[in-house]
């Protein structure tokens, strides 16, 4: 439960608040890589944080995301032409269609063709610029103060090579904060996810999928966690049997990413939750496989929503499950052999975290002891928020080697002394991507 | 015409305010039997008064009306499953599908499993439980103190035997009361619900319907309005003939029934208006015969648009015909042979009562003597909210014996001394009804 | 830029405002005369100025602009009856289908069938009813105050016979302001609706249309303005060979008039820009020829978007092209021959307008020396709009005989005196269709 004036302080990302000067210290991820494909090609929309922007890829592959609205009378650049060498002036930059004043991807106007040759008047124009970069399938920006630009990411999915990563992009019509909050949310797996067959062991029909039997043998998890430089762990300890315990353990690393444990040697998932706005954000999710490529089987799975993947439509990357059509949840399959009713991992967080509101009211909210890593994180935000106001140097997790972690389980002796010992190794992102560093 | 203040009054039904108190004193129509239509099937969603709820009918066929909203993270419970004795736990009750929390009908949580087996924390955990129950093809819910709960409505169209009574329910665009006001507007059935042939009586094409020639005779009636311990009679008086007077009279029973008079010995017309929230609600129509069993020409009628019925979108119960379409209006038709050229006695009320807004300016209307059962209704409802607000004991209208009416007309001599008395007789709903009370 | 207070004053024109009063001095075009096709036909809805209303052309071939909500009980007139002799009453007028009140156009309540015939009633029932007038292939309406209306306005493309003007409407997202601003903007004229061809001299395919080659010599105009009695003169000047200069005439008549310079001789550009509310407005755009009837290519040109028009939706006049389709923008066509990539002048000048948001920012604009009469337009209705809320008499430019004006271009001599005087000739609207006055 947090105060109404809390939910606002977690939930407000806009320009000049608390929040959204944090996360502004953080590279974003925007885009798909795809989105954008080619030096030259068309400006897209992209809204962050509020911010109405345009991303360009010019012809020279410089990335950055400007601001939409053109100064002279604020018409969108996403119209604008993205020229090159054969443009009158021959320089790389957006040119507005309505008058032809052009940009270079720094967020100089560099030319003003309706204004006399003698006009000095574009030197004066100046337009907002943010550096974007590409890694691991994805365009990322950064949008805080440029003395305090970090360098990108390393986080494993997107330093493996591309044919090991699939990354898909959802819009959802939430908060940043509650989607996240689904993506640390343990105990929901043994339930959501489960499917009527397992949760009712009398059942003829059953399919395990992808959950191992230890989530189903304990459906009441302790959790424990262990807060890092980066983040935190949340270690999940189920009993495994008599003497063992069985321990899943996600990663939570500042500020918006997660890693889901995997099962046995599968591709491991990973999230990114991003704000567009206050009241949605994007979900950037990933399978990736830290020792192989994918199979065309997996990746063919993710491409059609499976995994923790949607199917969605392609303009608006809104899902074709959705509230309108109640996710498409068929009633027969819920009494029968699916628990929710709802098709695909992804579609039933969707369904559960869209269905609270846009902004959910934690004034009224229960939590109890499996939601310790929820209540961890507001507190990680809403803590290093209000330090970053307060005149902090630097929020946590900017150091890329901090972010060579991975998601993990385990079965341990129900008496071995530390988890998180126990465990280094298997939590370590492979070395090998790294080697330059 | 109301002053603005009285207009709010009269027209918010939100908890907590005066109007939304006194409504809440009744039982509320809320769906149709066949939306929940067994024991343990989905539950399904329903605002009443502004309150988002779901409507379960359990594996033990008890029903009540829920908080949509799970206490522990404010997931719909509308995603639940609706269990029974095959459940884990073999009780009836719904369970959320995001972390398994289960509630039965009283609102109690008797399930947590994501939470250790020692803990206590479900016995603090509560949610609103409306008591509901089934009459007339109907399912009702009462949402007041449960020290004030009245007994279940007795209106003669709820008692008849299922064959004798055909039931729609459309959604309406505006206020409840506002829908209401159109349910006893008398006069406006001489025109709007007339056809232009009948109007102009040198038109060669007639179809008189089911509108008796009184109507047309005198198309500006007398009202008389006497008050009842329920609510009031509305008396339409007009000439017919020289020493004759042909009679209407309209039953109005607290907070929001309506029964229209019957020509002849065909089946007679009810409404209930229900509030969904302050710009919308559910117009239940009721057709049903004291005496005899529907015919099937009778319900394929109904079931089509005929008398006061409406073709509504399945899911939404939205009419086919809507402001979108403008009613799917035929101006050809309204040149020649209907009076409003729009399809449906129904939808001729519902374009009438739409076009004002949702919650028309009563500051801004210019009532005449036609309309004096719309004041008198305001008043009456105005009156007993204030009333039950200062501390009255109980509303009028709540006792089931005093709801034994029905509509009905007659002519009756210029000289007869008292409409009321004269027509008591047709007034009286069946006896044979109510043989246990 | 302006002030955020003159923006707001510029752009607010709803009853009871400056500029509301302003705008209301004049003859208002709204509808398409084949809108109200004949007499007694259904009326229609119109919203102007913010105020919502009906159109009638009554049986009597009387045409007025009605208030929408009938003063008894608010429904709308759109469903009323345009009855005529064949009435009960005989009279025209519109007849409310709820209860028959019955309107003449001069807004006196003529009949009220639902009160006693001795009622006294309907004698103090008034609505409000503007005088509207129809010339041009279009429906004016005046909306100001009785003792102040002035003459029917003599733009040339009013008074030219029929078979010589197209007339189309469109409905557009955005404050009146801003889309009038579009059509006095001359210097996009060589970038917008160049196309890229033109733009890049070494590309082989070019197309130029009917864009005369002067604009793309020199896209730097200098503008020049000439305050008239009914607005202003726009002339902007370009180099046109060594010792000329290429000029186009701009017409901009208060309080929304723009005539767009032709080309050789072909048919003449003109608009008119007017507020449906704050947020949209109508777009009539002409295209006449002074001289002779235009072609059937013309007209069947017209009709599917040529020149100045747009296809638009027959019901509620939204262009096909629109924000939710990118206003169909072509990205490959606009890497190759065209410009824009939008296909159609008009729509590139709407999705210019829409994608400022519906009221633009003036606040955050940056106007350089080509906006001169965007500046010089806002000045001058601004100005007369407090002038006449200060208690001047009149506002300017409405005397029809000062309307008898065109636009047009011309190449004079660099060491000409005065291009006005110079141009006056073919500034002149053809006398002949003046001929009665």
């Amino acid at each position: 439960m947090l105060s109404f004036d809390d939910n606002s302080f977690l939930t407000d990302t806009n320009r000049g608040t608390p929040m959204g000067d944090l996360l502004r210290r953080y590279w974003i991820p925007v885009l798909l890589s795809e989105e954008l494909p080619e030096p030259g090609c068309p400006p897209v929309r992209a809204q962050v944080l509020g911010e109405r922007l345009v991303a360009v890829r010019d012809v020279s592959g410089r990335l950055a995301l400007l601001q939409e609205g053109c100064p002279h009378r604020r018409v969108s650049l996403f119209f604008a032409r993205n020229e090159g060498p054969d443009a009158p002036d021959g320089a790389p930059g957006l040119r507005c269609v309505y008058h032809g004043w052009k940009y270079d991807l720094s967020g100089n106007c560099i030319d003003m063709p309706n204004e006399p040759k003698t006009s000095r008047f574009k030197d004066h124009i100046q337009i907002t610029a943010y550096p974007a970069q590409e890694r691991g399938g994805v365009i990322w920006v950064y949008m805080g103060p440029a003395e305090s630009q970090p360098a990108l990411p390393e986080l494993e999915w997107a330093m493996v090579p591309d044919a090991q990563r699939f990354v898909s992009k959802r819009l959802q019509f939430t908060n940043f904060a509650q989607a996240m909050e689904g993506g640390i949310d343990s105990s929901h797996v043994s339930f959501l996810h489960s499917d009527a067959g397992l949760w009712n062991p009398d059942r003829a029909q059953r399919d395990t999928g992808s959950l191992s039997t230890g989530l189903l043998q304990d459906t009441a998890p302790r959790f424990f966690i262990e807060p890092t430089d980066y983040g935190f762990l949340i270690g999940a300890r189920r009993q495994s049997g008599p003497s063992n315990y069985y321990w899943r353990i996600t990663q939570w690393l500042m500020p918006w990413y997660t890693f889901i444990p995997r099962d046995a040697d599968g591709p491991i998932g990973a999230h990114a939750w991003v704000p567009i706005d206050n009241e949605s954000c994007f979900a950037f999710s990933v399978s990736y496989h830290p020792d192989r490529p994918l199979t065309s089987q997996e990746t063919n799975s993710f491409r059609h929503g499976g995994s923790i993947h949607a199917v969605v439509d392609e303009e608006t990357f809104v899902p074709l499950q959705r509230a309108s059509n109640n996710y498409r949840i068929d009633r027969v399959l819920q009494s029968t052999v699916s628990w929710s009713g709802i098709p695909g991992i992804a579609m039933e967080d969707v369904a559960m975290q869209e269905s609270m509101g846009t902004v959910v009211d934690r004034t009224d909210e229960h939590l109890g002891s499996s939601d310790a890593a929820i209540v961890a994180a507001r507190r990680r935000l809403i803590g290093e928020a209000r330090a970053l106001a307060g005149g902090a140097d630097s929020p946590s997790g900017l150091d890329p080697a901090s972010q060579r972690v991975r998601s993990g389980s385990a079965v341990l002796p129900a008496d071995a002394e530390s988890w998180v010992d126990a465990t280094a190794e298997i939590r370590a992102a492979d070395s090998r991507y790294y080697a330059n560093s």
